[in-house]
């Protein structure tokens, strides 16, 4: 695996998605957890936002966490002074690059947007040499490779970026657009290169790691991938994805045990009801059912799963009370209840519970009562 | 954008997922409402599973549907007895072929597996020459490619097979390695091929789409993507995907406002909730919260929007009453609300809501009753 880093944006791009609103406390706690975990880098909301977001920033910038806090602002120099005054270690300025936005946003040309971006960057830089200065067009997968040519070499000319990002602003990008553009940035410069994927097509995981391999060296992520609209990569889904790739690179890297902490906090924090099938820490990541699949892993749970859910400190469900159950985990349900049948009751047994399943919802207490029944019915007859 | 057709596969993967209980009535509404968009086949149940699943297979079979009604059935000639009775128009067998699966679920070498399959594939052609015979490797991509070029050659020279199918039953393929193993079944094979992904590391809908790009003739998905563990290509997620590439043929295709009401139908059914972010049908997924997003939205819906969301029968939502509005959208509600002020208050509005936000959720109400006030400061301190 090529080696990266996350700058996790939940209190950016998370606190955009319609249904979160973070106060004071809660970006704390959230900022907090994230470091327990090693996330690199926490973008938060611009101080221009309000005036406890910047208070927050302050807060914030100063807990002496181990990951450095940047924030987010539009290339003006009020915005950047008021970031600068907050104590930040970064600042990430962006600007609207494609038609859309030229037109409909920012209102200015090529030439303009390079005139206005070079003073403002310049500017910062000026004010703050040491500030670790990222830049990045909005909506780059819309916008014409000319123009991204044009704005980035001049940027890179001016020697005073230390990051330069690319963003799927409207969740458009296929993977193979990513690799390209990715690669022609590779092109323009040595410095280094973050990616932020919206999820409007649900490419941005894909996305994500297609940007890696291609030299991006930052991934934006958030917490169960909230964001504008229907949100950005998800953290917990961008590290199922490098897990899968190589498990001792993330192990290393991040404390996966303190992964769950972020998303029980967020969850409670945004109110919500977060997805059943969320990567890792949805209700069903772990769960199996149909009987070849639950007959499988009962002898080697690799057979069906790539993740070890007690390397996110989870368990796996095996779910025996259903019309898919299989004849092993009912042979084992049976001998963790102390019961002792010959195959053809076994088989008897299945046929039962697959019958009653058929009309109604069973769990598992209605089927160890099914199972007992059928126990003592079979030494009834017996007698 | 390639052709291709969906196989929906709500009604056997999605039963396969651990809080999904579909009973007789559910499926039978279920597999009306796939019809109703257009979808070309409807995966079910094996009728092995239980005695229901084989009644409801005959009955939906029967329906009259456009839709091809196809079963998913193990490599066994009792299981394609039983699916040929119901009356069926395709029968899916798949088999394991990772040695993870042939060690720890089948019990079979790669010759083994060619000798069976072959004979049970063959079985079922002479029983049903009209059949659409479909033979599938599962987990395929952890398999070795030369047990997976042996094993499709050898059935591919039998010649009783429509369609081959590849599986990524862990969901641990990359989009890259969907391209390059979709390519080699091509070089193998002219006839159609299928592509199921699951989605443990995010990228299924990415997957899908790069198996049409590199030759698959057609995708598996589900309603949310239900299946095992956290499911698979979710049907909302590839329609948004294959849209954003070619609206018109999509449109074309199937009938996007029917789209909705088999995502009402299965959520009501599933009795547990899903996520707010879920593509295209999740609360938010046309929701604009940024000041620098709803101002660009209400000129141009374009700017931040790649999906039209009257296309879905659905509209979007713009969220003002929160600390990060702009000017823009409080000019509008403030005309909306019948009121007149100049820039200077204005700007003062805007600082007002956002300092209440900071310390409070709003909601449209208490912002409407907020503008209010201030409106009528104004007229009084004029006064």
């Amino acid at each position: 695996m090529k080696n990266f880093s996350i700058i996790d944006t939940t209190l950016r791009e998370g606190e955009q998605c319609i249904d979160v609103n973070f106060f004071s406390q809660d970006r704390k706690e959230i900022a907090q957890a994230l470091d327990d975990i090693g996330i690199e880098f926490i973008e938060m909301v611009s101080p221009k936002v309000s005036p406890q977001s910047q208070k927050d920033l302050k807060m914030i910038a100063n807990m002496g966490l181990n990951a450095k806090i940047l924030t987010h602002v539009r290339c003006q120099k009020d915005d950047i002074n008021l970031a600068l005054d907050c104590g930040v270690q970064g600042i990430n300025l962006f600007i609207g690059a494609s038609e859309f936005l030229q037109k409909y946003s920012i209102h200015k040309t090529v030439d303009q947007i390079i005139d206005l971006t070079s003073d403002v960057l310049s500017y910062a830089k000026g004010q703050s040499p040491d500030i670790i200065l990222r830049f990045s067009t909005e909506d780059s997968f819309r916008s014409n490779h000319k123009d991204l040519i044009r704005i980035y070499s001049a940027i890179e000319q001016l020697g005073v970026v230390d990051r330069f990002g690319l963003a799927d602003t409207v969740g458009i990008a296929t993977p193979n657009e990513v690799t390209d553009l990715v690669s022609l940035l590779r092109e323009i410069t040595d410095k280094d290169i973050e990616f932020h994927a919206h999820n409007d097509t649900g490419c941005s995981i894909a996305n994500s790691y297609n940007a890696i391999m291609a030299g991006a060296t930052h991934i934006d992520t958030s917490v169960f991938g909230l964001g504008e609209r229907n949100g950005i990569t998800s953290l917990a889904g961008l590290i199922a994805r490098i897990y899968s790739i190589d498990r001792e690179y993330v192990k290393k890297k991040y404390n996966l045990l303190k992964l769950h902490q972020v998303h029980k906090l967020v969850q409670e924090k945004m109110k919500i009801h977060v997805s059943f099938n969320h990567f890792i820490f949805g209700s069903v990541a772990f769960s199996h059912k149909a009987g070849l699949h639950t007959n499988a892993i009962i002898q080697n749970p690799e057979t069906y799963e790539i993740l070890k859910p007690e390397d996110f400190g989870l368990h796996r469900t095996i779910s025996v009370a259903n019309k898919m159950v299989g004849i092993h985990v009912i042979e084992q349900r049976t001998k963790e209840l102390g019961l002792k049948m010959n195959h053809d009751n076994l088989v008897e047994l299945v046929k039962k519970i697959k019958n009653i399943s058929d009309v109604e919802i069973l769990n598992d207490d209605k089927l160890n009562q099914i199972i007992r029944d059928f126990s003592q019915s079979l030494s009834i007859s017996k007698n």
